[in-house]
This record gives C-alpha cells, sequence and structure tokens, in this order.
C-alpha cells in the first residue's frame, strides 16, 4: 500500500477535524487561542491516525470514530503543553514553534492544558459523535482513555521519567517508563478506534499487543532521532535528551542494540495482525513508519 | 431535618471513599502521595454530598452514586491544586495546610492535578461502579461533567478570572464570571447524582435551576467570608481577594445587597424544588448552609 498518500489523506481529515473542535463561541476568547495554537501546531497526528487505522483493521472507517480521533489528540496535546512548562522540561521550542507557555505565559498554558484534557471527554462522551455505537462500549472506550491517559498511564510515566532524570537507568526500567509515558496512549489510541467500529475481543487483544509493541519502537526510534535526527526536520534541538541527562535507548544498551531492537518491535507488531486480513495493511505500513520516520 | 448530622453522616462516607479512591499500587509512589495529600485535605465535601443529596432527593441513595460523589471532589481538588499554583493565584495556604506545590514542588502538583482529572474520568466509566445504571445514562453524565469542568466551565471561568483581575467588574460580568468559576461544577453535582438515581427530565430541570441558585448564592457567600469571616476558622488569609485586585460582590453591589442577593437565591433555589417531596429536605438545608456557613 501507498502509506504517504494514506498518511496525507488521514492527516487532512484529522486537521479538519481538530481545526472545528474549539471556537463554537462558548470558551473564553484567549483560552480557546491557546488550545487551538498547540492542538493545530501539526505533528504527525501518529494517535488519531491509529484511531482510524485501528477502526479500518476490523471493518471501519474513518468518519465512525473520527471524533475519537480528536479527543486522542487533544489528550496528545494536553500533554505537550505541560511537559514543556518551565517546571516541567522547560522547553521553548516544539515543532519548531515557540512553546505553549512562552506564546500565552505559563498561567494560560496549564489552563489550556487542563481544557484539553476535559474537552477530550466531552468530545468522547458526546452521544452524537458515536450514534451507532452501544453506549456501554462508549464507557468501557472512555474508561480505557481515562486509564492510559491518568496516573495509572501518561500522568504517571511522566513522575516516573522526572524521577528517572538524572539517575542512569536499566532497560527494564526504561521500558516501564516508556510504557506508561508514551506506550498506553499509543495502544489505546489503536484499541479506542476497534472498538467503537465493533472490535471483537480477540481482535482487541491481538491490537493491544501490536499496540504495546510500536509503542516502545515508536520511543526507542525517538531516542535514535534525538542523536541521529537532522535538527529542521525535528523542529526541537538534537541531543536534548543527554542534556537533561535523560536514560535513553542508546545509552543503556547502545546504538546497533537499540536498532535491532526497534526493528524486532515492529516485527513483533506485524505478527500480532497475522488473523488479519488486508484490512490491517495501514497498520503494518504504520509499524514500520514509526522506525523509519525521520521526525 | 437535622443537617449537621446529615452532614457528618454523609462526610464520613465521602472521606472513606476518598481515602481509598487513589493507592492500589499501579500509581508511582510520590505522585500518589501528592494526589491523596490534596483530596484528602478536608474541606466541606460540598459537591460530593451535592451528588448524594441529588440522588437522593429523586428516591436514590449514597451507597448508589458514591463513585460519582469521588469522582467529582477528585474534579475539585484538581482545579484547586492548580488554582493555587505559582503561576496563577500563587497561594501557599489551603484549608489551613500548604498547598499541594509547596510540599511536592510545582511539577509534582501540576502531574498531581492532572491525574486527578483524568482519574475522575476512569472513575466514573468504570462499569462496575454503577452496575444498575443505563449506559446511555452514564455517557450523559460524563458528558455534562466534561463540560462544566473544561473550556465552557471551570477552566474557562478560571481564564475568565485573570482577565477580570485588576478591573472593576460588573454585577453582570461577576455573574457570568461565577457561573463558570464555581457554578457549573455546583449544578452538575446535584445533576449527576440525580440522573444516576434515574432522574426525570423534568426533575433534572427543576435541579438544574436549584443548583444553578446555590452556586451563585456559594460565592456571593464566599465573598462575604473573605470579608467577615475569621481567619482561623476559614484556614486561609482574610481579604486576599481585595489584595489580589479581584472584583467580588460586596465591592460591587456593597454588603448589604450581597447579603440579601444571597438570601434571595438560596429562597430562589428551595422554591425550585415545590414539586419534591421530604426526599428533597437536605437539599433544601444545604441551600440555607451554602449562606449561613462560617467557613
Amino acid at each position: 500500500m501507498n502509506l504517504s498518500l494514506y498518511l496525507k489523506e488521514r492527516q487532512a481529515l484529522v486537521e479538519e477535524a481538530l481545526c472545528a473542535s474549539i471556537g463554537d463561541g462558548r470558551v473564553p476568547a484567549k483560552l480557546a487561542e491557546a488550545m487551538a495554537y498547540s492542538l493545530n501546531a501539526g505533528g504527525k497526528r501518529l494517535r488519531p491516525i491509529l484511531v482510524i487505522a485501528g477502526a479500518e483493521a476490523v471493518g471501519g472507517n474513518a468518519a465512525q470514530v473520527l471524533p475519537a480521533a480528536v479527543a486522542l489528540e487533544m489528550i496528545h496535546t494536553f500533554s505537550l503543553i505541560h511537559d514543556d512548562l518551565p517546571a516541567m522540561d522547560d522547553d521553548s521550542l516544539r515543532r519548531g514553534k515557540p512553546t505553549n507557555h512562552v506564546v500565552y505565559g505559563e498561567a494560560h498554558a496549564i489552563l489550556a492544558g487542563d481544557g484539553l484534557l476535559a474537552e477530550a471527554f466531552a468530545v468522547f462522551a458526546d452521544a452524537a459523535h458515536f450514534p451507532d455505537v452501544d453506549p456501554a462500549i462508549l464507557v468501557r472506550v472512555i474508561h480505557d482513555v481515562a486509564q492510559a491517559t491518568g496516573p495509572r498511564g501518561m500522568t504517571g510515566g511522566q513522575v516516573i521519567d522526572m524521577e528517572a532524570t538524572g539517575t542512569a537507568q536499566t532497560e527494564a526500567t526504561l521500558e516501564r517508563l516508556h510504557a506508561h509515558k508514551t506506550g498506553r496512549l499509543i495502544t489505546v489510541s489503536v484499541i479506542t478506534g476497534a472498538r467503537l467500529a465493533g472490535a471483537t475481543h480477540n481482535q482487541c487483544a491481538a491490537l493491544t499487543r501490536y499496540g504495546d509493541d510500536i509503542g516502545l519502537a515508536f520511543q526507542i526510534a525517538d531516542d535514535i532521532l534525538d542523536i541521529e535526527g537532522n535538527q529542521e526536520e525535528l523542529g526541537k534541538d538534537i541531543g536534548s535528551d543527554a542534556a537533561q541527562g535523560k536514560s535513553t535507548y542508546p545509552t543503556v544498551i547502545g546504538m546497533a542494540a537499540s536498532k535491532k531492537r526497534a526493528r524486532a518491535l515492529v516485527e513483533k507488531a506485524i505478527d500480532a495482525l497475522s488473523t488479519f486480513e488486508d484490512s490491517a495493511d495501514p497498520l503494518r505500513a504504520l509499524a514500520r513508519y514509526v522506525v523509519d520516520r525521520k521526525k
């Protein structure tokens, strides 16, 4: 399949839906602007595309799950805004643009993040968004997304990350950190799309294995890009992990072993899809993309 | 009815449920500690008690809605932690105790707030918590809570508050500020309890009017207490609104008119309950309590 055409089409759908998602006039203007600034700052849109590809894998389509794709990107964006704050990673550049607090100030950046997080659940729980979905399934989806986002997931991962910074980690502790900080939201993106499109229990189990594997592969690729990437393409500083005293796969197991591990995870992720037909080809192509990407 | 006995019994139920709500070992220790610190820092527990009283008003009971009561207090606590941050109101004392960021640092305080917000939705969407509730009702409840919390509700209210600080407000703009910042979460607390216990459309409409009126009365009482209250009982500095350049009801319409307006709102709230029998007596007593309280 032609992945770059696939990505281009899905990204266009997602961008359009993201643009339409904030400003309905009932949000205070400066808050809406701060939320939209980071939401519309580009990026790969990996999580929303995984929502769509997860739905397609089980016979669904993008239109069915587009609000969920938007909600997942809102949650991802919330985490980026808060991670960049002076009290956290203190980053002033993200995707080549000044970070939210640099433009809107710390208070508005904190609230823009809070607003995106709460709004994501309002989007999920808007019955008009998923007219054909059994509400019991929708409740399950919301539960899984909330857990992947909260203290047992991404928010917990940020704490693990802060506490690990400055201390040499083992591969096992690094894997735990990444599973929390990025892995769970990636897995739940695939599962959300699949569940909303009617996935069976067995399909969800296979897609969870797929998500966990590409989630970790994605993070190892990130670690590699932080050393070998092109600053202009990445839109952020190279070597920032090392400068911040963060352990990464290349520093813990070496560059060659990291590349080998990422490739092995991709193969394992694709193996997890063995019971799926062509409908899972986008997921297969995306698995290779997460390690082959240049940004 | 004996309100102080009622409050004591319901507060005990809520405190016990709050204590049990965080530490299941899957949350990183310091994050769990920071979340629990603010969640267990006492307070009136007004929102969870309104959830319970809302359920009771339509023939339900506390046990049916206790997880929702916990979730609403998590959301309220998230907002307090973030409001107190140096970049926001920069408060070092809350309920007589050092604020979250004073104890755990800014980064952990931001994440403790984020964690409580996400966890609240995980609690709501845990199907085991509401076995007898139609999932479609649960989705509606989650939607309303998310909207009352997010950019169209409390988070938006905090932005309106920041922008209003230092500028003289009219009564109308003050009312809009308070409706967003505190009113919507108070109303949604009553409605959440009622809906989960099977409220009809007409009951929800009456309880919404009740909630909107006591929400505003509560905030006017807060403004009055900030001037006339006892620092020791309040657990925070007196006159902090004026010191921060915030418009309040007493500064905008005068102290006597503020007290009159609060009392009138309480009577209006109680009138809204005219179609309810004795089961709404706790709500009636709570309406008087929100303006008669000393803290």
